[in-house]
Parts: C-alpha cells; sequence; structure tokens
C-alpha cells in the first residue's frame, strides 16, 4: 500500500459529471429502476440513455423523457456511447452473450440475473477484470436486502463458514399459508398464483432452482466458494401436508424451504430442501414473501438480514444501489465485489443432522419395529416416534425423529424401508435446524 | 462520469504491498484487532507495527510478534511510518485530539468511538477530506452488524427516511431479564453487572446516551442527517416495572429501549426511550445482548439488520472490515461512507404516536373521571383501560392507552395531572410503536 492510503482529495460526482445508463429488459424491475432513477434524476449523475426490449412499441411510457431512446436491437445499445449496461431480462439466453458483449465492448454491467451470475458468475468477472469494467450483481440474492454488500463489505474481516436462509419468496408465501389455513399445497400454490406470487408454472420456485442459484451467488461473495448449480442438491415442497405441519409444532418447530451452504474442515456442503426451523430461530419468523439470510462467522457470530427479496422496487432499491456504488468505488484502485480467490469445490448434501421422517401407513402390528429394526442396522438413532390421534387407519401418519448422523445414512435406510407394504407414501424426509 | 468508467485494470492488493497499521487503545477491542489481523495475516496485506496503551508495559502480550512496537507516547505513533490509526480508547478526549492529529499528519483512522462521530462527525470527515484521508467508523453502531455499510453502500438506491433500532445491549439484557423473571430493574441491573453486561455505573446505558449516539450516527449514515446528540430526547429505563411488560403483554406488546429517528414533511424527528413493540414486530424477538436496526425506505420498505452488537469479536470483525473496505475502495475516485451533503436538522422528539400512561394511584373512587377529563381538554382519545387484578389498593397500577396524538400534548396532560392526590407515582409514559 506505501504512500497510495494517501491519495488525492476524492472527487465529488456531481451532476456535471453524467454517467450514461442502458435499460435491457424492461419488465416489472426494468420499468421500476428507471422510475427510480428519474425520481432521484438530481440525487446522482445518472442520465438513462437507452430503454431496449422486445416489441419494444408495445412498452412505451409516456412518464419515460423524450431524450431516452427506445429500442429492440441490442446491437443499437452495444454500439452506443452507454456506459453501463443494466440487464434485467433474466435467464441464460440472450442475457450471457449481451452480458459478455457489452463487457467486451467496454461497458461495465450492472444485473439482478441470478442464473447467469451463478453459471457463469467466475467467467464474467474475470472478462470483466480483463475489460478494465466492473460487473455489479448486489440484486442477484434477496432483491432489497443488502446481503451480497453486507456479506462481502460489511463482514470483509471474519472468517464466513456458514450461510443460510430463505432465499425464494413464493415457496414461503406457500409454506406460511399451508400452515395458517391448514390448506393443501395445490390449493396454496393456486392461491399464489392468483396473488401473483407464483408463476404458471411453479417449478422454478417449489422445486428449488430459483433459490440453488441464489445460494451459490451468495456462497460465491460470502464463503468465497466457486460452485456451479447443478451441483447442488434440491428437494421440492410439493411432498408437504398440513399435518408436517402440525408435528413440526409439536417438536417446537415450522416448515421452510431453506437454503443452506457450508465450510467444514475444507468440505463445501450446501442443499436447498424444506426443513424443520426452531420456532425461536429468525427463520421461523419469516412471513409471506420475506427472504432472510444469516450468516455465521468465526469471529462475529451470526448476522442476520432481512426484508422484501423480490418486487419491483426492492429488486430496483438493489440495482440503482449497485450503480451508486460502482460510481463511488470505480477507480483504478477498486475492485469488483468478488473475492479474488473465489475457489471451486465439490458439493456435498451429505450434511450430518437431526431428521424428521414422516411416515404414512395402512396400520398393523409391527410397524415401529419393522422401521426401527432397519434404523438400528444402519446405526441410526431413534430420538422420538410421534402418532397425533384422529387419522384414518388406511392412511395413518406417525413421525420418527432421529438423532444427528450423516443424511446419506438416513437416505439408505429409507431405501431400504421402501420394500414395506404397509407404506401408503414414500416416506418423506426432513433435516431438523439447530 | 464520461471515459472514467474505462478504468485500468484493478490492482490486488497482495502481501507485497503491506499497509503499516497502528493500534490506540489495547483493551477488550483492541486486543480482539490483534488477534484477528494476526490470524488472518496471511489473506491480507496489513502490518500491525503500533500498539499505543497507558502503562503500556503490563498490556504486554507473548501471542504479539516481536516486530510489533509497543509504546505509550501517541506522539511516537504520529510520528511513525504507520498509514492507519486504529482509535479504540474510546470518549471524548484524547481521542478527539488524537484522530485530529492522525488526519492531519497524513494518516487515515478507522475508530469504534460512537461518541466521536456523534459529535464531531461532520468536522472530522471534513478534516478527513481536506487531508485526503478516510475516517471510517462501520464498528460505532451495532458492534459487527454491518448496518452503517448496509445503509450507504447496500441501500445506497433507496430514499431511506426512518431507522428504527436496539442499539444497547445492556438495556436490552436488563429489560428481558425484568420480562422473564418478573426481577426489578435494581436486580436486573446487578446481575447485568455480574455478567458483565453493565458497567459499575451504569447511566450512560441505562438513560439513552450510548444508544444516543449510535442513533446519531446511523441518522447520519442512513438519513443523511447532521444532527447532534444533545438535540435528542433521552429517557431512562429506570422506572419500568414488572407490571409494565404484563400490561405490555396485555396489550400483544413487549418493552424495549428504541432509539428511533425519523425524516417527515421535511421535519426530523428523534428519540431514544423505553417503548411498547408488537409482539410481531422483528424488535420484539431481539434478546439479551443481541442489536438490531429497521430502516424504512420509499422504495424497499423495511430491511432488518441483526446480531452481535457488542464483544471483543463482533466489534473487532467490524473494525478489520473497514481496514479492508478502506483498502479496496482507497483511491482518487472513492469516498469515505460519509454521504457528503449530510445536512443540519433542528430535531423534535415531537412524534405522533399512540400512547401507554401507566397509573399507580391510591385507589378511590372517579380516578378515572378526574384522568379522562384532562384527557378530554386537550383533545387526547382515549383507546382503552386496563387494570389487571390482584394489587394492593394503596398502589394500585393501571393502564390508559391512547390514540396517536403529538406526544407534546401527551406530555402538557400528564403535567397538569400531577395535582392529583390519588397519584402515588408520577405517571409512566411510553409511546406504543406500530
Amino acid at each position: 500500500m506505501g504512500t497510495s492510503v494517501r491519495s488525492v482529495q476524492p472527487s465529488r460526482p456531481g451532476p456535471a459529471q453524467t454517467c450514461k445508463v442502458a435499460l435491457v429488459g424492461f419488465g416489472t424491475v426494468g420499468s421500476a429502476v428507471a422510475r427510480l432513477l428519474l425520481a432521484r434524476a438530481h440525487e446522482h449523475p445518472f442520465q438513462l440513455t437507452h430503454i431496449c426490449n422486445r416489441n419494444v412499441q408495445r412498452k412505451k411510457a409516456d412518464w419515460v423523457p423524450g431524450t431516452v431512446r427506445w429500442t429492440d436491437d441490442i446491437d443499437e445499445i452495444l454500439a452506443s456511447d452507454a456506459n453501463i449496461v443494466v440487464e434485467l431480462v433474466g435467464g441464460l439466453q440472450p442475457a450471457y452473450d449481451w452480458v459478455r458483449r457489452a463487457l467486451e465492448s467496454g461497458k461495465s454491467v450492472v444485473t439482478a440475473n441470478k442464473q447467469l451470475i451463478a453459471h457463469h458468475g467466475s467467467e464474467l468477472l474475470d472478462l470483466a477484470r480483463a475489460s478494465q469494467q466492473h460487473l455489479a450483481f448486489g440484486a442477484c440474492v434477496a432483491g432489497g436486502v443488502p446481503v451480497l454488500s453486507g456479506l462481502y463489505d460489511g463482514l470483509a474481516g471474519d472468517r464466513l463458514f456458514k450461510v443460510r436462509g430463505i432465499l425464494n419468496g413464493t415457496c414461503n408465501y406457500i409454506l406460511t399459508r399451508i400452515e395458517q389455513l391448514g390448506a393443501s399445497f395445490d390449493e396454496a400454490l393456486k392461491e399464489a398464483q392468483q396473488a401473483g406470487f407464483a408463476e404458471a408454472d411453479p417449478t422454478d420456485d417449489v422445486d428449488g432452482p430459483d433459490a440453488r442459484a441464489k445460494l451459490v451467488v451468495l456462497a460465491r461473495v460470502g464463503l468465497n466458494a466457486d460452485v456451479k448449480p447443478q451441483q447442488v442438491l434440491c428437494r421440492s415442497i410439493r411432498d408437504l401436508v398440513t399435518v408436517d405441519f402440525e408435528y413440526a409444532h409439536d417438536l417446537g418447530c415450522t416448515v421452510r424451504q431453506i437454503s443452506r451452504a457450508e465450510l467444514r474442515d475444507g468440505q463445501f456442503f450446501a442443499a436447498v430442501e424444506p426443513a424443520l426451523v426452531p420456532q425461536g430461530s429468525p427463520l421461523a419468523s419469516v412471513s409471506g414473501g420475506q427472504n432472510m439470510v444469516m450468516s455465521t462467522g468465526e469471529f462475529g457470530g451470526e448476522t442476520v438480514f432481512s426484508g422484501h427479496g423480490a418486487g419491483g422496487n426492492p429488486t430496483a432499491v438493489a440495482v440503482v444501489s449497485d450503480l451508486l456504488q460502482l460510481l463511488r468505488y470505480r477507480s483504478p484502485g477498486a475492485q469488483a465485489p468478488d473475492r479474488p480467490d473465489a475457489r471451486p469445490y465439490e458439493v456435498s448434501g451429505d450434511f450430518e443432522t437431526p431428521h424428521y421422517l414422516r411416515f404414512v401407513v395402512k396400520d398393523s402390528p409391527g410397524i415401529i419395529s419393522s422401521l426401527a429394526g432397519i434404523l438400528s442396522k444402519y446405526q441410526i438413532n431413534i430420538d422420538a416416534v410421534f402418532q397425533r390421534p384422529g387419522h384414518d387407519k388406511a392412511a395413518l401418519p406417525f413421525v420418527i425423529t432421529l438423532e444427528a448422523c450423516k443424511t446419506s445414512r438416513v437416505e439408505t435406510a429409507i431405501a431400504e424401508m421402501r420394500q414395506f407394504a404397509f407404506l401408503a407414501q414414500a416416506p418423506l424426509r426432513m433435516p431438523i435446524l439447530r
């Protein structure tokens, strides 16, 4: 560092020094970004110069100044004098090509595209560096909650080894509705779709890929780990039923879709799945479409970030915050929000954890004994057995909780249990977080 | 901005580029900072060169390398080649002189000194700018919780208008003990002192000045407001008794020391005082010595930050995060974490809010009527009256809740109530947060 800390006087960017911004993608988030930039125009030096979208004619909005150029041609953006491209089209293609080309043509990029960063983060960050540009992606995780900058800047001094979170608002909305109303998954999903919280095809949300992409980005920024989404185990919330919440409550817990990653003894563990969380945990208090991230560091312990994880305005705040940070810290000495030494890992889903096993059986004598026999064979200790009264004997749900052991051992035991004719459904396994 | 976004390739600071750090103050936080810097020495370019403390001989620790120079002479630090001074002595003097002189002698400063920044923030930031140095103070508020960087960087894109928080762990510890054990304030304070959570003289914590300094720093960073601590109303938690928690529970609330600041119609409101918070609010879930900050923005809504607000290690994480951020973003274009346009405000404590009034009376007929008469005179609407059974008629506690109105009106009404001979104690007023 030497004398370079004696830097020259920081310049104060003012309206005179304008920075030209092209917006690519003018959906909910894109229009919120435009509104936010325009609403605060006197407070920052950004000038919105272009809006690019398919069939752009039908998108034109009268509140956008006439000086903004509307186009459906990405080449026009790339050939323009815009300094920064804000990519909000989502998905891998054509976003990947566009972001690459923007960086190559000497533009910095701000993106809210979690899949893009989850799949191609390292490559695009390298390209940004080689192109002497910045790539900022603070809006990828938890929308308006400033968790990526919190982990990267605010907790830089710690050595983080664990991140856990509720990263998908749709799942959280559905699960809280099942819990509150005793609704079935299908009913809660339908309600979420009607309320605009879920897509017509909810796969990406309820089966985990959306949360998984966010977890991979979190792991890059918080844990310095460069892993691919397809390495991370995802399990759906589709198999949850009301009785799981009843048993969870008996255990002092609730059920949430939890995304977690952990570094332990040089190994990297990660999974996205429904899990039991204690009622006293901050994770249990997240309701509706909110998001939460808890990080754990060797020195500072647990830190919690929560707020609005989705929606046009919160996500737009994250995008504009990235723009401002890029401007504040743009300079020869500044680095983009990527730890330079993010390193690749194998990913294991084999957490050592207590488990909840829910069975639905045709009642007959000897069931517990048969199941316990298999658990014992794999040296898995039973913690407790719960059976709520009032259920149909032909489809009787009950729960066995297990002491902490490797998930793989429980999986093997469950596979062997499938032979039993008394099972009316495949057993449901969930970790119990502590 | 023009072409400057096309910056040259960011340099990667490595061990070769060392940055010399002098530690001033070697108490709990100072030694934790030294340990953290030494534990992660291979991961960052900081070299601990000096440790300065009074009676330094008795402070010397064998785990500190022999290359570190121990001194009790600040002039030696100021004359040294250290690039950054980390000020951890606390209090206004001599810290103020030392920080001034460090900046003037061409050193950047990282400090955890909330009183210093609360009282002299603008002046010292101006001096840092004029000296072409940085002044970082992320550890001043909520210790290890990265709330200042979260507000300044992560939520820069929003227009924040409200911050509320639990900023003093000692008060929170005492209040949760009164709540859990039915202890008196004095008993809970004694227990907190024995557990190391409270000082022998607890004034700074329980009467509000500690939280007030943090609130002033939060307001600077989050709300862009330059106000002085002495402008902000502080009310003690000393007058709270167990029955206040019982009534609070009846109202679906609990009691916490809340620090809050709000910009509304160009006016700035702030106070530090005990308040009722709904059980469903994140603020109610903060237990023991934890800290929490909730910010509210025009665009992104509510964001919550929480974690360990004090203690050596969490505070050291914040200090080292500041060091790293200073290094990452040190450069001609980078600014210290201060919004350049923080502006001065008059401060009003006259929030418009619902109220909780707790009376202790010698029971006699006509009490409610007398009190209601005064409230009515000042056009204050009663929401409800609560009286729990089983109390002594000579010192009967009961509660009147009021609909939202200006605090000043309630104060005036209370002043007038003091005439009543049936009052066994002065009435206790608390706002009810929503």
